[in-house]
């Protein structure tokens, strides 16, 4: 039947039974491509249903849908002409797995960071007014997204201007108590409530009791459920209502007639209005019913079994991390942990399996994250906030003001920095040297591998600043390296030679010792120093590298990163700066694999031994 | 009295009716003081009574407390040792309008920006629980503070964590309707009060009338007033119980004895709480009484009449920026104007004046404010979201990826860009070129004067991506300049010289043609270059100056600024790149005058013309 359905118009000549045979078609193909190529699957399993209502009740592309976040886009790709091609979903040159206007006009914004969607819908709203039109705008976001700041600022926004608008709350909490979903409950009742007391002392449960393993993942929960249940109401005036939204629900998200009649509802409601679906995440597959953590985002795994092929414990950057971290904290009373609801992708569950409350889950709220560290590094402790170097945007203007304008010892753990891969362009890592670098007393820091990682969060132990140090997901050794402790200002040579220096910085090391091989085939011996301590350079290190030719190696923008600031350096120094800068040139990387998109932007070892080459032979001639 | 208080010890000993003449005395004081120096008046008249009753009752500074935006810790200066500083306040090397803790051990937290004491406070609270001490954390806050998004993950962290914390909730509505004030009406019968309806009809009276001269100022405050009702609650169970956190008030904020009798239960109580405060701005001077807005931030002004020396019309950037705005909205009818919050501070109250619903004020919520513009622009209109440098860092993710990896025609005006002054080191726009010259397909442009900027600004009226204009407050004309149409990638000669070329950008043109004058006394020609374009560079004009030795000038940071992408740009293509990069050094700016600090920066032209003649000297040596 999906290959039937070329587009929406389609889906409304569906009969009710016709449409639920579909959605179990859709699952069925969700989770054999996801299975296939990685993605998003619990969060898509749970939106079938939901989807297909919006799609049958509204009139897409004329109305508008913002998906907070995106990874709940699949089922409205394969709904809108998209199936044939979803199968290269992720891929590069294929199907992106986030919303994409590029791909088509049924994509009407783009997402990837959280809690931006009623922002958006907002300002599509508004526009609509302006330009007196009439479709519906609608923001459909997850309750994890709640806990983002930008969605009060627009809430607040939003019922002030009276705008004719549909928030969707998709309520899909894995719930640490089920029976805190009776969201019907009234507010004013709550506290004395079974459910509020349940969801109460659920948390200081888990907050005393020593954990192990995965509840930790549960303790961001918690704070979801609180944040949700001060928010929705039952049928007494709750906070939405107070900002003048209309409420509707709670609905069941798996219900197809009864999201539609709610749907319709709400499409003909002249102002903002929000409406509250309950849906399972993962539904219709038991493993990702089971563990939705594990099954959110997910790298390929076999359908049967559920099993995955994870990155080894040994070369996982955040893993080591959390070790190191763990390590330290046992002798070390000030070390607190921090992340912003990314504790398994940031590794610090690791952290938490021994130290439960040192480690600090604050939901997806960057900026909080940042200025609560530096509280706690006010107050005498040492904070460590890891966090993707792509998320760590959200608390630029924190990092700057509250951090490091106080010379706070604050260690922001930049992860998955650099390209990533399959989640394209809203995860890669490309701009978090460009944010730090000119930050006065910032420390910032690139290790080559997840052992010098260690080293340098060792380091950080005795007195500092702030310090910023980038590592990628992957950390696997970088062969011929010296043990020991790592000193900032201080490079280590590598490979030695006399031709031409390669300053690399971060995963670019192994590329660099690669190119260097490539150059010595050619007849040129080329020096390889891992340039590990960016901010402070290694002077002494570039001064003996005086009429050597440097060229210089890193995963991140050209502009305002470590090339551009060794060359800054050098020409205030009257040295000779690098004859080349290999970085990301000045475009928006898309999805693919890792080595696909090195080698687009020119950063595979051939072409930058090409590149060199051509370079030296100029420089001669 | 105010001299004998050598510090908090000295207030416990006064009896009730000693500290409230104390409080005239501080009164008088603040009054005599910013009139003669400029500064926050009207919320540090509003919180002399809290200030004296917060300093009885807690044991500062084993207690501490976070001053959110910190333009209201003038009070807690003074009675902290530093009465007789306090003449110097925000002079260079004087007493600073914000809490510094290089400045007093009672100055426990540093702001500037505004919701971000609840995560400061917070942290200290977890930091005291972890290191087994038990004095009291507090963060006080106005209530415009409530539409920063940051605000509501700190709430939902606190509520959570359950830590022992005090929020003091500052209610100084400059109120659009008086009796909206009564907030100790049960939420649940809001809908129907008076107050309620009394509210949302003048919010929406507002909205329809076309608005003259003052009154759009209001409608930021309607917004908040909205948001405020729906999070505090009389004795019925409200956002903030449900939250977690115990709620106390409304208290007369002006009244000593009240205020102490209910700090003193909070003090005691074992978990968050709230405390909600109404005190009104301005209080106790009759001029800032009335007009509590103009009395915020205040230049100095006559104690009697009220009278105040304002920037000329003509010279102010912003609203030369608002009036062609203005003009291009007669004909352009997707122009849409947008600020956090500052609608007079960007100019834009004088684009209200003509078109009312044109202009979006969000409240202090810069992310919101940027990805809504994106939502605007996604739906066909032109939005202009105008927002000083340093705020503008707020909303840096969504810029990258809302606006720009959209290419969404959303124009960024950054007012207040490079060294402000006596607001010090939190308010200068030092970072904002850094944060944009990365970012694929923005544009980047910097005018010289106001006319220029409305040169800029025309221009953007045809097909344009994101485009960023930082400019500073003051416009006035730079002589010489031809009058025409701007075009992205000219630059204008403004000063024929064949011995060195100055590329200056905006403020610094002004400085660049001083300092050619210097220079020609020396016997060196050197050309002036208005730089306004910075990405594209004019490519052209660099070709062209081959062989001279070229003098980078700006108001920015050094690392990411102008003169570093321009040395980037010269070494990629084999042209000689700047000898000398005039820019901020590595530290953060403190406050003083703006001539005061652009000297200690080495920002004058004596200075440049100095170091300019010393590397022409070394270059022929």
């Amino acid at each position: 039947m999906l290959e039937r359905i070329g587009g929406p118009e389609d889906l409304k000549k569906l009969t009710p039974e016709e449409t639920k045979a579909l959605a179990g078609e859709i699952r069925q193909e969700l989770i054999r491509t996801v299975a296939r190529n990685g993605g998003h699957l619990a969060s898509n399993l749970g939106v079938v249903e939901l989807t297909l209502a919006l799609y049958r009740v509204f009139d897409f592309p004329k109305d508008k849908i913002v998906f907070d976040v995106g990874h709940q886009s699949y089922v409205h790709k394969m709904i809108t002409g998209r199936y044939k091609a979803f199968s290269t979903l992720r891929q590069y040159g294929g199907i992106s797995g986030f919303p994409k206007r590029g791909e088509s006009p049924y994509d009407c914004f783009e997402t990837g960071h959280a809690s931006t969607s009623i922002s958006a819908a907002l300002g599509m709203a508004r526009a609509r007014d302006y330009r007196g039109e009439h479709h519906q705008c609608i923001a459909l976001l997850g309750d994890g997204a709640l806990t983002g700041g930008m969605c009060y600022e627009a809430l607040n926004d939003a019922g002030n201007s009276g705008t004719r608008m549909i928030v969707i709350l998709n309520d899909n909490e894995m719930s640490i108590a089920p029976n805190v979903g009776a969201l019907s409950a009234r507010l004013t009742n709550l506290r004395v409530s079974s459910e509020w007391q349940n969801a109460k002392s659920a948390m200081h449960r888990f907050r005393r009791i020593p954990l192990v393993g995965k509840p930790v993942y549960k303790i961001a929960h918690a704070g979801k459920t609180l944040m949700k249940i001060a928010l929705v109401k039952g049928d007494s005036i709750g906070f939405f209502e107070a900002l003048g939204f209309e409420y509707f629900g709670p609905i069941n998200g798996h219900d197809i007639p009864e999201l539609e009649k709610v749907l319709r509802q709400a499409r003909e409601f002249d102002g903002p209005c929000v409406i509250h679906v309950k849906t399972k995440k993962g539904y219709g597959y038991d493993k990702a019913e089971e563990r939705p953590e594990i099954f959110h985002g997910t790298p390929p795994f076999l359908v049967e079994s559920g099993d995955r092929a994870e990155v080894p414990a040994d070369y996982s950057s955040g893993h080591r991390m959390a070790l190191t971290l763990t390590e330290m904290a046992e002798t070390d009373d000030r070390i607190v942990a921090i992340t912003a609801a990314m504790p398994m992708g940031t590794g610090l569950d690791h952290f938490a399996e021994k130290f439960p409350k040192r480690m600090i889950d604050v939901g997806i709220a960057e900026e909080h994250a940042a200025t609560m560290a530096a509280g706690l590094a006010a107050g005498g402790m040492r904070p460590y906030y890891a966090v993707y170097a792509s998320f760590f945007q959200r608390c630029y203007d924190q990092m700057i003001h509250d951090v490091s304008m106080q010379k706070l010892p604050v260690v922001f753990l930049l992860d998955r920095s650099g390209i990533g891969g399959e989640d394209g362009q809203t995860h890669h890592g490309l701009f978090d040297l460009a944010a730090v670098l000119p930050v006065p007393g910032m420390t910032v820091l690139a290790p080559c591998d997840a052992r010098e990682l260690t080293q340098m969060i060792r380091w950080t132990g005795g007195e500092h600043g702030p310090v910023t140090i980038r590592y990628a997901r992957s950390g696997a050794d970088v062969p011929g390296r010296k043990d020991g402790p790592f000193t900032p200002g201080k490079w280590e040579t590598l490979r030695a030679g006399k031709d031409a220096a390669i300053l690399a910085m971060g995963t670019m090391v192994r590329q660099g010792l690669k190119t260097a091989e490539l150059l010595a085939k050619a007849g040129i011996e080329a020096a390889v120093i891992n340039c590990s301590s960016l901010r402070p350079l290694d002077e002494g290190c570039l001064r003996r590298l005086k009429g050597i030719p440097l060229f210089t190696m890193e995963e991140h923008m050209k502009t305002g990163g470590f090339g551009a600031y060794l060359g800054q350096w050098c020409l205030e120094r009257g040295a000779e700066p690098p004859r080349k800068v290999f970085a990301v040139e000045d475009v928006f990387i898309q999805h693919g694999s890792h080595g696909r998109l090195m080698q687009d932007a020119g950063l595979d070892p051939e072409t930058m031994a090409d590149k060199i080459l051509e370079c030296l032979r100029k420089r001669r001639g």
